[in-house]
């Protein structure tokens, strides 16, 4: 299939917005605007929601220096959506598709994402309609499959990282046992993230939980204890997604036994709500005074501001979101594929380095890739060689510097 | 008073921690170290705990490399503490300063350890041992009398109101109710910083609550539905330290009111614990939840990060919290004071500029300033001339970018 497709391309975001989607959606843009075949660039308001309203803007009418702003700009500029669509949605944006003529889909998100391009690549190829359908990889979760890492996932990794370096400081100011929660419901890559600024054994977090693991609060409480004997303090690094060993969330298993009202708080996909809250946290606080007594005791959930803090993204994060958007259009006017995932790839050698290549809609929709057992350490750690593979991509997190504090 | 006194220099460092709070420190150093009557530059290990156990160490080993590293690195570098001493507590302080001939006090903190260096100048004396006490200023909460503003507040403010812009962000591409809680019992300083990366009426946050003004649930939630109504979409800015009428917390008339086991989580003080827990802002959310029916509420509470968060420093601020540790070694050791605060004083003129003078102990002790009237505006907002005070503590925060998005 190398023949020639000649239409306009239409772009849309979808799912938890990153701080660098933008990124990805002006190197669309930019190389959209300079390809021979795409005769127009439109951009869909909330996704396939926008698509199916035929909500459309001209993106090829933003200037340079707004698109300089937007891509620097944190969460979906178009908007987003969460919405997996079912076929006689497509019947409806396919009408949008006829009426512009529109000839390439392109659709930046995570794994839900993907999948809802290969539904469109389905339907309307059984339609008769021929579409080049593209998904641009973004997640903080870092879960998708076949790709090295995740757009998105390097700048929420540094501010996770940061985070824990600056309360890790807190917490010797004020020692105690102090927990924070990390997002990711599925898959630890994020919470894992909080071990990139560490230098030393003394260095928080001391115990990271992720859901990679089963979380057994007998366990949780019997090491935070050990670590504040040991060092006078404790710092956490929790997993949002952490369940028992049923695959039941520990929020969920905790608001039962306590009949608690918690039980109620389900999320618009009938999950337990575990963003936007700080019940986990103040669950698992619960459970460390309950099992030390009167320590000092404290719970902060990181939230929304890992996936949209504007002032401390990962360079190397920015530019290879910007290089997956461009290298979607490279890929869709090239000829050689109908349909594909921007993935990137770990060049061999000392200094990082990433290429880009196309895989199947397939291999990426639907499944999440957990972490794997040789990032792992123990029941609460990451090991060097998850460190040695995310540290590049938070780009540099300077040590922090103690006092040499000689005794007099 | 312009007698000369020679002697050991001593410095600790109180309350909670800032971003900034180790640039007084160095900058503490790096003057004493110059300081012809100074002998020894000593500092001590969790403030007045550490001067009362001996637990000292010497800083003028320190090399300049470490101590710019530091100036660098969040909260206390020497460790931190909450503790207000009694008369026989400096009682067994001053067998410390005696043993070591120290001369000179230096505690960097807020009201209450300007208060301490105020007990410790009234003892010392009256007890006839000569020391010159002087407060460094430092506080996120903004809330010292007499100085224009804190050092650590710019920092902080800046963290907020980026973190409000990438919030803002967020909620544009999935609207809903957003609240989030920004550290502050007394006063709403922090809080306001929310605005200061606002540029038009459509940027969030669109309803701010601060302590300065009687927090009334009714009124709240009929402000997130309207506001809801008119823009698809809320973003609530709440002081932790929001109460009613009569100045109970919020939080405790809540738990109290739903029987809650809230109402027993107390801090060391016998105050309801309002940092590092979710529960103010699951609670708000909880009543718009009630109100509003269906749509999506999420909170976030910001906590320590607002205090500690090492990748986003306000240039001015660090500058000037280096300059208030510098001041405070050459007015002690000027001869003209035998005690003091060292306050900011912004200057006349279209650019920001402060100096700094010296101020009593007592005139910044115990006491905390609120908001003025005129940097309030109505019940749920701001007024310019805060924004005007604020912005250029908090540095330059860039305008996040809209796509122009022309309609097809």
């Amino acid at each position: 299939m190398s023949e020639i497709l000649q239409g306009a391309a239409v772009i849309g975001q979808s799912g938890g917005p990153t701080v660098v989607i933008n990124q990805s959606l002006v190197g669309f843009i930019e190389a959209a605007k300079e390809a021979a075949d795409i005769t127009q660039v439109l951009g869909a308001r909330h996704g396939i929601a926008g698509m199916m309203k035929g909500d459309l803007v001209d993106l090829g009418q933003e200037t340079a220096a707004t698109l300089a702003g937007v891509a620097q700009t944190p969460a979906a500029a178009l908007g987003s959506v969460r919405m997996k669509p079912k076929a006689e949605d497509i019947a409806v944006a396919i009408e949008t598709f006829q009426k512009h003529n529109i000839r390439y889909f392109f659709y930046i998100g995570g794994n839900d994402t993907a999948e809802t391009a290969n539904i469109v690549e389905q339907q309307t190829r059984a339609m008769g309609y021929t579409m080049r359908c593209f998904h641009i990889p973004k997640t903080i979760d870092n879960d998708l499959r076949v790709t090295d890492h995740c757009p998105g996932y390097g700048s929420a990794a540094r501010f996770v990282a940061h985070a824990f370096q600056g309360d890790d400081r807190d917490n010797r100011s004020l020692p105690g046992v102090k927990i924070n929660v990390v997002m990711g419901r599925h898959a630890g890559w994020l919470t894992a993230a909080s071990a990139l600024g560490r230098r030393s054994e003394a260095d928080g977090p001391h115990l990271i939980y992720l859901p990679e693991r089963t979380f057994r609060p007998e366990d949780f409480v019997a090491k935070v204890e050990e670590t504040y004997q040991r060092l006078g303090r404790c710092i956490v690094a929790v997993s949002e997604g952490i369940h028992d060993e049923a695959g039941k969330p520990f929020l969920q298993v905790y608001a039962e036994r306590a009949g608690s009202a918690l039980a109620g708080m389900k999320d618009s996909h009938g999950n337990i709500q575990l963003s936007g809250t700080g019940a986990l946290g103040d669950a698992l606080a619960g459970l460390v005074k309950e099992h030390m007594g009167s320590i000092r005791v404290r719970a902060d959930t990181f939230g929304y501001l890992q996936r949209s803090f504007p002032a401390d993204a990962s360079p190397v994060d920015c530019a290879e979101a910007r290089e997956v958007g461009r290298q979607a259009v490279l890929a869709a006017t090239s000829g050689e594929y109908a349909s594909g995932s921007i993935a990137l790839k770990r060049e061999e050698g000392a200094e990082y380095r990433c290429t880009t290549f196309v895989t199947s809609l397939d291999s990426v929709a639907k499944h999440t890739k957990d972490m794997p057992d040789e990032f792992l350490a123990g029941e609460e750690g990451v090991s060097q060689a998850f460190l040695d593979y995310a540290t590049p991509l938070a780009g540099n997190i300077q040590a922090m510097t103690d006092l040499a504090r000689v005794k007099v």
